[in-house]
């Protein structure tokens, strides 16, 4: 019997799901559900859609409801209700909220007896696991998280609050020169500024005073003013044309020492490539859905994240088949 | 209290161990077990070191034995025989036979009440997670292992062996261009030449002939015949001088599909830059005891790999640390 998927929330993330369940051999999507009018959703597949007022209908026909919304307001709320019907995954990823989101699941998730397993994706996720496993194998040393070259979302939006600003991209960019010394082993110390640059694409409205939006980018406190910030003016059509797709990607580097004084250096990097950000992080929900599952089946209940799961959670090859083809 | 390890076998694994368990605040070593005469072995630490005729009196002051010998002949027999009597780790990496061993271990394991993790490392080991996670998130794609540049010990013996040697070092090095294709997302096909080829450093006897043993070299079935091999003759001392660390590492790279059509490329990539692979290799070990030692706590028993043991089992950080610090 294959594993019955939920969606709730058709942004970038829920459009990832549905184009990329048909992988997973053991997965079937049940139905996408929105807070929209169900009727006015264009999927991009043949699949059912309900309001999200009747998603406990299908309380009995869900074994895994993927929370696909925002980490500003949609899941501190979402999740603690959900996961009191359906295991849940989601993709929380306000680091600064994460335990008091942890806490708050993992009271109803307990109190349904169900599985949640919260900041899901690749960071938090894959990044966090690799930063974890590094960090044990080299428990001395650095830890390097880069991000890029890829489009921002947050720091997207940003620009586009900015009056003046008709839409606008963001490229977060890892200096390369900085890459390269952490992958010497040379153990730098790095500013926000040494880390990363942003490139911003910004098509502005009429009228609006390409001076004063520059300015307003470049100095704007948390997202810009620690970063060299490079801004380009383009028309509506270039940024349509040349901006659309997702791509993402970054590295984690752990330098370390070894040996009785420290006088070895050992590097392990992890690093992501992606042309779709949307889509890479779909593919880690849906495995991580198998996890969320098999553990709702040997009884495991609560929140959960990454470092809680066993790695053969995540596949549905046997055993055997691992020992043989993978190990 | 602290985790009581024990080393069996005292080679460079084992010396590994011992020079980098100072790293692991919640470890003590408690001896060191050799088939020789304990007397004849000089430590680099002040560590107690006893005959493995006497180990089985350690029985209820070891919390976790690690096996330190080769995997042609002393594994096969000791890891069965140990895991009955103590929970287990070793790094089992004769890829044909891992499920004859897992089977072998697990029903002592189990008999024992003891948990047993094999074919722990790198690889065997985190290449094998790094291929298994990436599988599970790109199920569509090519994953691609390299090795190198480093030494590789079994090539290293094969040369030794040949009549006319007197010693010798052999390098595995990826092939460049490739390791760059697969990168690049080309997903080629790569043959065994393709992917490495191997730098050999030879010392001959006296009044041996080069000729002929580079020709034995380079002709030697599965070790070398299918791969481009560069031989250079050198002094003992320039062996000694130049030769004597041992690097290694490597890539696993996951060239995969996403989308509707397949029509993303997405990329992921571990990667290890070993100055000491048995160090290296000996923290590695180290951080699994730990997850051995949780388990064994947890009345879990029998064989395990790599796959089964959740990162969190790894650390000795509170869940409220790594939500903080690592998620």
């Amino acid at each position: 019997m294959a594993i019955r998927v939920g969606i709730l929330g058709y942004g970038n993330l829920g459009r990832g799901i549905e184009k990329n369940i048909h992988f997973q051999e053991d997965m079937e999507l049940v139905s996408i559900f929105t807070r929209r009018n169900p009727e006015d959703i264009k999927t991009l597949t043949d699949v059912r859609v309900d309001s999200v007022d009747n998603i406990l209908e299908y309380k009995d026909d869900i074994d895994v409801l993927i929370l696909c919304g925002g980490s500003a307001t949609d899941l501190p709320e979402q999740t603690p209700i959900y996961s009191k019907y359906f295991n849940v995954i989601d993709s929380f990823d306000t680091h600064a909220r994460i335990e008091e989101h942890f806490n708050n699941v993992d009271a109803s998730a307990t109190a349904g007896e169900k599985v949640a397993l919260i900041s899901c994706g690749w960071d938090p996720g894959l990044f966090s696991l690799n930063r974890l496993y590094s960090e044990c194998f080299l428990p001395v040393g650095n830890t390097y998280t880069f991000w890029g070259k890829g489009v921002s979302q947050g720091h997207s939006d940003a620009i586009r609050r900015i009056p003046g600003v008709k839409d606008a991209k963001q490229y977060t960019i890892p200096v390369e020169e900085s890459v390269a010394k952490v992958r010497n082993g040379e153990n730098p110390t790095l500013t926000t500024r040494d880390k990363h640059t942003r490139e911003c694409f910004v098509v502005l409205e009429e009228g609006a005073n390409p001076e004063e939006v520059e300015q307003a980018i470049k100095t704007m406190p948390n997202y810009f003013s620690d970063y060299d910030t490079t801004v380009h003016f383009i028309s509506e059509e270039e940024l349509q044309r040349d901006h659309s797709a997702m791509p993402h990607g970054g590295f984690v580097i752990r330098s370390g020492k070894t040996g009785l004084n420290d006088e070895t250096n050992q590097i392990i990097e992890y690093s992501l490539n992606l042309e779709s950000n949307p889509e890479f992080t779909a593919n880690v929900l849906l495995a991580y859905a198998r996890a969320v599952y098999k553990m709702s089946c040997q009884k495991v209940v609560g929140a959960k994240t990454v470092f809680d799961i066993a790695p053969s959670l995540l596949t549905n090859k046997s055993r055997q088949k691992l020992l043989k083809e993978t190990l």
